[in-house]
């Protein structure tokens, strides 16, 4: 079975973006960097608004089933989470994109570390936009 | 670099579901088992109406970096597509959670192959449904 992720770009987000954030609800801009070898991968994505975005958690170390979230005091498990502490350290973000220059896009909602290894770009449809939804125990917490 | 992926689970999908559907917007039902190992992880899963769900797409042997869609006759992107053969073969569905039970999961929307290995659940929370989009060479086709 073929499992082995391989990096396909990077992740670059601006240090100054991420200071002058500040609040939790800021939204940094980030550049996605596609190495070369997958350019050609990029073709009619500047048609979409939105893409989804796969990339590995690298900084993670480790894991547990029971985690304390940022906005609760309360544990719960891991996939009920977006902790980046997970089996497989793989995240997934929904970004606007804003600007596509050859082999690197501009993008808006991107809540990655700087140097993240790229694993995947997908487009965002329909199908992805739930109408209504239940958020369990983040209900009233963002 | 720990890249490697591991299966938490299993992705059932009834063969009699699957040929029912027949049309293309039919809507399958799935089952997810998750290996006991990790079942603490689901704790306060329930909760969520609808779950992001990553799998492996095991059936993929190759990709190449331009694909002619199901839904098209040009060629585009791989990353314009959700094309299963991509360099990290790697799926993503937004699922509706129908019912918990135990480590096992009914849920809603996942079109995935039976038997496909679980690589991760999370909560699908408002970050991941944006209202306004635009969908390039899909628009008009679904």
């Amino acid at each position: 079975m073929r499992t082995k992720l391989k990096s396909i770009g990077i992740i670059h987000v601006p240090p100054q973006d991420k200071e002058a954030s500040g609040e939790k609800d800021a939204v940094t801009i980030s550049k996605i960097e596609v190495f070369r070898k997958y350019q050609d991968g990029l073709k009619d994505v500047e048609g979409f608004s939105h893409l989804v975005i796969l990339y590995l958690l690298h900084k993670s170390k480790s894991y547990s089933l029971h985690v304390r979230p940022r906005l609760d005091t309360t544990l719960r498990g891991v996939f009920a989470t977006r902790s980046p502490n997970r089996p497989n350290r793989i995240g997934v973000r929904v970004v606007e994109l804003l600007e596509r220059n050859g082999n690197k896009l501009k993008v808006k909602g991107l809540d990655a570390e700087d140097n993240t290894p790229l694993l995947d770009i997908k487009p965002y449809t329909p199908k992805d936009r739930i109408e209504n939804i239940k958020i369990g125990w983040l209900e009233g917490k963002i």
